[in-house]
């Protein structure tokens, strides 16, 4: 039976701010014979994340350093992380009805190419979108961020930005789990009160309000900063360093305020990467598959007793999703931002 | 018998690039009679290293952070490395006419303070002077910088900036003996020449050649760089990360470039340092006092069986100090520049 699927593909490049107007929906239609190795998904939950907008640009250094940042041309399939249920299956190992999570697309179906990895989901006790968001690659980019490069030690303080996006609440969430102090910051008094709130972090501030991102961290941080998780680049990553003590980590996570401003840029001061001993160091987590299990079990634990919250927000519909992709670059997003494209039943 | 002790010591702090009118050479009758644990050592061989800019500036982020990097005051004794005879002890290990490594000052004579280290030099079979060059506080920076910083495998490709520099030279030197790829930059022809020449580099360029430098590492990268040890900072530290290769390693060692130019930072693309998971690590000889013995031991192993070059540059005399300081940061030194302010016997 054939089925019309709906997906959304970028009109142009976009440099600078994204809108709505970049985007656009189209229908395709799709026939459920999956060949060989092949799985047709119908798409549930997909994960929306602010470093598609890189991928989206007419040029980024990023774009042939890594498969995962291949550039995006116009009208090309976007892909995404998400959860999907199989409709038709290629594999042995699938079959019709199965729960997966994997790299699926900006579609209400996605025909999963033979060789991509599809994690079967046994959603039985924690909601199907967990897997989208904090069991998925945000939960393991928080995960192993965290715990491999930042190496945390109990009673360390840890600043995290964009502390309520996807990421940053998960930092948050296990550093206070690992016994540190936990300082973050977001765009918004709701952002900040969540934080402090429902998130457990131990303070939390508005950057918006501060004129003066080192003084405002010598106040919140005045025995220093041992561990910053960074999820925005630019002057806050040169002030964290600024404020940082004698062999801080700085696991460099994402450049939010950098992707929409391409002249924008972090510059840390050199002598206090070399005095206080600095290490600064990207990562991704498709370096870290061999932690999944390990944090698949750990969070799922930590999920299922109450010490962590999967912090999500919704929108529903395909069409919704050049607004909720748009909005990660206004701050509307509150926690992960997830897109529900299709209904489990049915 | 009461001595005259020279020292050179600032007229006032310094901002920008240092000229021989910011020092002043002065003299102070010093009593030959050490307290306890006070060692009175008449001074050999100096180790000018361009570090200490950033200690005479009126302020340096640096000054309150690391003991090592405390600010010089007008008049005040400069402490620097280097090699030494004892003259007086007030220690039971040391005695008269022993000759020892550690900090001394920019003087004739130090009186060592007690808990300060002093190390016996056994110079028997190599010249004085490497014990404050290759043997000494540089030597170790290279080491440590190299070995445990940029963590090297064979076949590596290795840059090196400030080649010539007294830490460059050796970098490039041991990661030869590793069996990397080293190419170095240098800021004159004559210093190229000897990379390519005496100190064995598989290729060298001159960085004031270089419109571009990002261009100029392609060239000389065609695979792109594995470990980049940093020197200089700014638009070098740029280039360098935009032409590394996935798990690349930068220590960050030094940045001449901007220790005259407060407003020169390097701001390294992010979307580089986060997709190919790129590490920068700020350190310090001082971290690595362990390593010593085996450091020592290797390196006067290679020196002995010509396997290693210590490149030095020395200038006779304490009135040449100031001199040899700002040259500097003119690039007058091909090598170790050292002051040799008194001789062994007499």
């Amino acid at each position: 039976m054939e089925v019309v699927n709906k997906y959304v593909s970028l009109k142009h490049h976009v440099d600078g701010y994204p809108s709505e107007s970049d985007f656009e929906l189209s229908t395709t239609p799709l026939q459920p014979a999956p060949g060989s190795g092949e799985v047709i998904v119908k798409n549930l939950y997909l994960s929306i994340d602010p470093y598609q907008l890189d991928r989206m640009k007419r040029y980024s250094s990023s774009h042939t350093t890594c498969p995962a940042a291949a550039q995006i041309e116009p009208e090309q399939r976007i892909d995404a992380y998400g959860v999907g249920k199989v409709v038709a299956s290629g594999r042995a190992e699938l079959e019709e009805g199965d729960v997966v999570a994997g790299l699926l697309g900006w579609e209400q179906y996605t025909v999963v190419r033979p060789g991509t990895v599809l994690m079967k989901v046994d959603a039985k006790d924690l909601p199907l979108s967990c897997y989208a968001s904090v069991l998925g690659t945000s939960g393991l980019t928080a995960f192993a961020g965290f715990y491999d490069v930042c190496k945390p030690k109990k009673g360390e303080k840890v600043f995290v930005s964009a502390a309520s996006g996807s990421v940053g609440s998960l930092v948050g969430q296990y550093a206070k789990l690992s016994g540190c102090y936990v300082v973050g910051c977001a765009g918004s008094k709701q952002k900040v009160d969540l934080l402090k709130g429902k998130l457990g972090f131990d303070d939390a501030f508005n950057y918006k309000e501060e004129a003066d991102l080192k003084s405002a961290l010598r106040r919140y941080f005045p025995e220093g900063i041992d561990i910053y998780f960074d999820n925005v680049g630019a002057a806050m990553l040169e002030a964290a360093v600024a404020n940082m003590n004698p062999f801080g980590r700085v696991a460099v996570c994402g450049a939010i305020s950098e992707y929409t401003n391409a002249g924008k840029r972090a510059a840390p001061d050199l002598m206090d990467v070399i005095y206080k001993r600095i290490t600064l160091r990207g990562f991704l987590a498709l370096d870290y598959l061999h932690l999944h299990e390990q944090f698949s079990a750990a969070t799922s634990d930590h999920l299922r007793r109450g010490r962590m919250t999967s912090l999500e927000d919704v929108s529903v519909g395909i069409e919704s999703l050049p607004t909720a992709f748009v909005g990660l670059f206004r701050g509307d997003n509150v926690g992960k931002k997830l897109v529900r494209v299709g209904e489990l039943e049915g």
